[in-house]
Formats: C-alpha cells, sequence, structure tokens
C-alpha cells in the first residue's frame, strides 16, 4: 500500500518516544496547528507537558497500541530503537514515518553499514563479528585494530569497546556481553561532521548546511555550523546525505554523521551512521534556519511541504549535560545565546539538559 | 510588598485566558524549561493542547482560582479585560504580572487617558461622557466630530460609533447601551504604527522596533516592519512606549498603538491605546527578532533577564482571519513566508485562525 496520507491543521501526529526530542517535535507540530499524541512507558516524560494527548504505557502493550493507533492520523518516533514488533503492529493500522525500512536498517549496525555499502557509499571498513575466531580473524586484517560495537542498542559510546594491539579479545567480547558485533577497521579522522536531511512524501528533499561536531566522553559537546571543511567536502557531505535518504525513500528527517579523513591534499568523507530521526547535531536548525529540523520532520511526517532549510546565521550549539544547566542564567544575559531547556525534572551525570545556541551574523 | 519573586525552571507560571496569545505564550514557556498553567472558561481552548495543566472555570469561580494560585508561581494574562476581582483575589496569594495598576489603568478608557495624560504622553483630544449632555457639550468643543467609546471592554471596533457633523447623538450613545464613555477628537492620521515594549523586574527594558499596522474592518490584517516613518518618528515612538512602561512600573510585554500625525512638514505621535500582553502587532518578532515577544513576556513574568529585541529580518505580519486559513498548503510552498495556525477547531467570519509571517532580508 502506497503511503501517501495527506494530514490537515487539527489533526494528529502520534510520537514514540517522550525524551527531548519528542518534546521539541510536539512544539513544532503546534506552531502549525498540529496536535500530537505521545506515547512512552516513563509516567515522568518531558514531552508529556507539552503534548495535547499522552499514553504511559509499555511498547509492547498491544490494547495500548492499538488505542494510539486509533487516535493519531500518522506515526512517528523520536528514537531508532523502537521495537520492530511495535513499529510492525502500527503500521499495520496506521502509517508509520519514516518507514520500516528505515527502521530496520538503522536498528542493526551490520545491516545498516552493509545497506550503505550496496548504496556506494563510503565508510570504514568493517566485519561481522558473531564469534572469537571472527574477531581474530577480522583484527588480523584490520591490522590489529578496530573498535567493537555491538550491532544493537549502542548510543553515547555504549556498547563498544577500542581494540589495540596486543589488546584482550576474549575480554573485549566479554565486554559487550558477547553479543552480536561489527569490528571496524580504525581509522584516523581530522573531523567529525554531520548533515541534517529532510525529504517528504513526493520526494522533495531539504538539506540543511554541514555540522562540525566534538564530542566529550562520547557525548555530544558542540556542534558547529559552518563546519571548518572545504566547499567541496561541504558540498559532498550534503550530497551524501542526498543519497541516503533517497536510497532509502525516507520520510522524514535523518541524521548522517561522518568522519573527514585526510586524503593526499585533499579530504575524503566516510560515513559513520544515521539516525533515522531528528538529531542532536542539528538543534541549530532552531535558532539558524528559517525552517528547524523539528518543524521539517513534522511537516514531511504530515506529508505537508517541506519549508527551506536556508542558513541565516552563524551559529555553535552547545549540550548542557547534567549540572551544566545550572548556569541558565548566566545564558539568558548573553548577547546572541538562545536557550533552550527540556524541562526534565532530575539533572544526572550524562544527561541531556537542554542546549544553548550561540547566534552571530552569517560569515559568508 | 515588594514582588520580586524569581522562578527556576521547572517552576509553573499560570495565564489566565487559553486563546491563541496564551498558546504562544505556554509554547514559549516550555523552550526555556517553564510549565505553564491556563486558567480558562471555554472548555475548547487553544491553550489546553500545548500546556502542562489547566483548569475550566469561571473567572469567578473562588476554589478553582485558590486551586490555581496554589499550583502555580506567578500569574499572567493573554488579556486585559480580566475580572478586577479575579486580579484581586490572585494578587493577594500569589505575585499578578503585570500588576494591578496596569489591568485598572488599561480596562477603562478614561483612566488609561487619564493616566497617559498625567504621564505626558500626548494623546488626542477626548472628553469623559456620561450623559446626553456631555456628549453635546463635547461634540461643540470637537467641531461636531468625533469617535465614542466604551470606557470597557471595547476591542477590534466593538462599542464604537462615529460621530460627524449632524449625527444622531442620542442614537449614538443608545448603540453603546448607554455606556460610560469617551469622546475622542476625530484625527487624520498618516499611518497607524504600534511599539511592543518589554520592562523586566528589575526595570531592564527592550523596545521593538516600530510595526505599521494595516486594519480591515477594525481588525489587524497586516503588520510590516520597518515601519515607513522617518528615523527621528521611531525612535520618538520607542521612546514613548519605553517612558509609559516605566510609568506603570510594568512587568512584562505591552503593546503600545500610536497614530502618526502629519505636523508641517514632519510628523506627530498620538498614543491610541495600550495593551497590557502580548499584542498582535507584535506576532512578527517570533520570525524576525532572536527574541520573540511570547518568550520575552515568560522572561520578564519569570523575573528573568530580557533577551535582545533585536530584529535580523525585514518581514510582513499577515493575519489569517476566518477561512483565510484555507489557503495554508500554498502559503507553506511560498519561500520566505512562515505559518502559525492556532489549532482552533471552527473558522467563523473574524475569527483569528492563523497568521504568517513573510520575511525578508534587512533591508538596512
Amino acid at each position: 500500500m502506497a503511503d501517501t496520507v495527506r494530514l490537515r491543521p487539527g489533526d494528529t501526529i502520534g510520537i514514540l518516544g517522550g525524551g527531548q526530542l519528542g518534546r521539541m517535535l510536539a512544539l513544532a507540530a503546534a506552531s502549525l496547528g498540529l496536535k500530537t499524541h505521545i506515547f512512552c512507558p516513563e509516567p515522568d516524560s518531558p514531552a508529556f507537558d507539552v503534548t495535547a494527548d499522552f499514553t504511559i504505557a509499555a511498547y509492547d502493550d498491544i490494547g495500548a497500541l492499538n488505542a494510539f493507533a486509533a487516535a493519531v492520523s500518522v506515526v512517528t518516533y523520536e528514537f531508532e530503537n523502537v521495537p520492530g514488533p511495535t513499529a510492525a503492529h502500527l503500521a499495520a493500522r496506521v502509517p508509520v514515518r519514516p518507514g520500516p525500512t528505515a527502521l530496520e536498517v538503522s536498528q542493526d549496525r551490520l545491516s545498516e553499514k552493509d545497506f550503505l555499502s550496496g548504496a556506494g557509499i563510503e565508510l570504514a571498513t568493517y566485519a561481522r563479528i558473531d564469534s572469537d575466531d571472527d574477531l581474530k580473524a577480522a583484527l588480523e586484517r584490520f591490522g590489529g585494530r578496530g573498535v567493537l560495537k555491538t550491532r544493537r542498542f549502542g548510543y553515547d559510546g555504549k556498547g563498544q569497546v577500542m581494540l589495540r594491539q596486543a589488546s584482550d579479545q576474549r575480554g573485549a567480547r566479554r565486554a559487550i556481553g558477547d553479543a552480536p558485533a561489527v569490528l571496524e577497521q580504525l581509522i584516523t579522522f581530522e573531523k567529525e561532521v554531520s548533515v541534517i536531511v529532510a525529504r517528504g512524501v513526493s520526494g522533495q528533499t531539504e538539506v540543511y548546511d554541514v555540522t562540525e561536531n566534538r564530542h566529550e566522553h562520547h557525548i555530544l559537546k558542540t556542534s558547529t555550523v559552518p563546519a571548518s571543511v572545504s566547499a567541496s567536502t561541504a558540498a559532498t557531505a550534503k550530497t551524501i546525505a542526498g543519497k541516503i535518504a533517497e536510497s532509502l525513500d525516507y520520510v522524514g528527517v535523518m541524521g548522517v554523521e561522518m568522519f573527514v579523513v585526510a586524503d593526499g591534499d585533499g579530504e575524503r568523507l566516510l560515513v559513520n551512521e544515521i539516525a533515522p530521526r531528528v538529531h542532536n547535531s542539528g538543534h541549530w536548525t532552531e535558532d539558524a534556519c528559517l525552517t528547524s529540523q523539528f518543524e521539517q520532520h513534522m511537516r514531511a511526517v504530515a506529508g505537508w511541504p517541506l519549508g527551506s532549510a536556508e542558513r541565516h546565521s552563524d551559529v555553535i550549539m552547545e549540550n548542557l549535560i547534567g549540572n551544566e544547566a545550572e548556569s541558565w542564567e548566566e545564558i539568558l544575559r548573553e548577547p546572541g545565546a538562545r536557550l533552550h531547556l527540556y524541562g526534565k525534572r532530575a539533572s544526572r551525570p550524562g544527561r541531556k539538559m537542554g542546549h544553548v545556541n550561540r547566534i552571530r551574523p552569517k560569515s559568508a
């Protein structure tokens, strides 16, 4: 069944997940006169404060899923680890956007890499690891070094182990619970960048400017736009993101993370991973673009025309992690700083509490 | 008691009124990590869809008001006709911002004019009208022409009658129900402009650029920024708005409507009226400024530092009235157009359903 459902103002978008991404999606939907219904197991979800309706239930609660599907015109999600059976159950009742392929591919690091390779996208060399023997063989091919990552449920550096010369191979597999994994060749990269791309039901594509990302303790700390890459690298990065969205027949906003590696005098791009959702490295779009990634995703999911991804300002986005959000008042006093807080009750180390977009006039 | 209450992220702002202004205030509060609680008698209020909590009750429901006051850290309102006893009852329990003076003054056209005159602000000549004799005497002084307006509850042209030579004076007073009124001298103005001013608890003031307004059938149709007035008139308009906010010891955002009248070779400004709340003629700030009037009001009411009122783009705001919102899809396709819909269920002639901000690069 071709999914061509188009919403009208006043219709309801269902969102799986009630964290800060769901919250910012709900706020964007409201500005467009769309309603949201958030489905999330956690009773204290930040998105519940800004939505017309919400359901607190487990993702395998069939009764709750049926009622949710009946109450909404389309379903989307704020996280890629939506259980497959949940997505399938909903998709039989109501359009799910982005569609099942994007979800399946991005939930499994191996499927994702196989899919991207098949679509002609350049990646770091990788190998499937199901056993100690697989790991031994792959490490030999990769010169004894690599990053071992679980195929599923990894985020913010969780579920991965770095392997260097003379590493404890057995210990590494144990550290990830002997889970099915991939080994990625260790690459020396110059920079980490990402591209946010949006694609509508009609195939209309809007690509945001390339973002340069800096991580601390495996968590995104800052995103800077424009990225300090060459014009041709920037153009290539945007083309790659568009190509991936096209290959997936994607509907919605997607984040594509890439490494910039030195290549002779020039730069080369290797895709690291994709996220079939609005992305932390796209939070700057809210204050530096005509259309934010959140509004863009709601427009795409509603079957509406996309807005322009044009950027009107330079910007550095900084995540406020743990107790860093305590400096909210200083940030409010800072000229050009745009504070965003997520309404989370308790701050914990490593928890994303908000972010700040520091805006500057556009450089060129 | 000096009102110096300062909120923290996660605290709750109570808002009286659940229309589009309350809705946009709630959305702005959420971005800052503040919660809102909307109090409104209408069960179908658009703001209920985007707020953590709401109360459906009459403004004289003492039990509901007490519970509301206990649930919030500060109270504000989206409309100036909050009943005096409601405001007084709440103010005895929780800070109400803007304060009682602003509300009293702006609820009564005569008090407002007396207050503004007393503060040295230029207005069209006016007279208090309590009887047919008052009207007769005033008309004689004003050359037989004027606008008769009820002192209370006038908006969008309601509660006013134009009187010209040989008018039916008795009929005019009957048309406004013989209500206490003022007669304003008819003036010939070149343009209608307004200024949005924000003032914080500490006295910090931020003034937005002057807006040129065009009305249709007494309802605001467009607001254009920059206004086509001289630089000195623009500066004067901003000074006047700041002076009024100061005189009222105001906390929050206020709209000040003014007439530009020809004065020899130059321009002169006469204040028409003030609105102690976010204002329709300030909706352009959401897409053309770093800080919108809605965020600014929430910051002021929370006792927080104000943001910059700096404008980064030129803009024309157009109200979408009645069935005009049906063109939402064409607007979404328009480059540079920012659509805002209010989530109102039924469209009626004259009902404000949304607005669009059409953005252009800043001219100078």
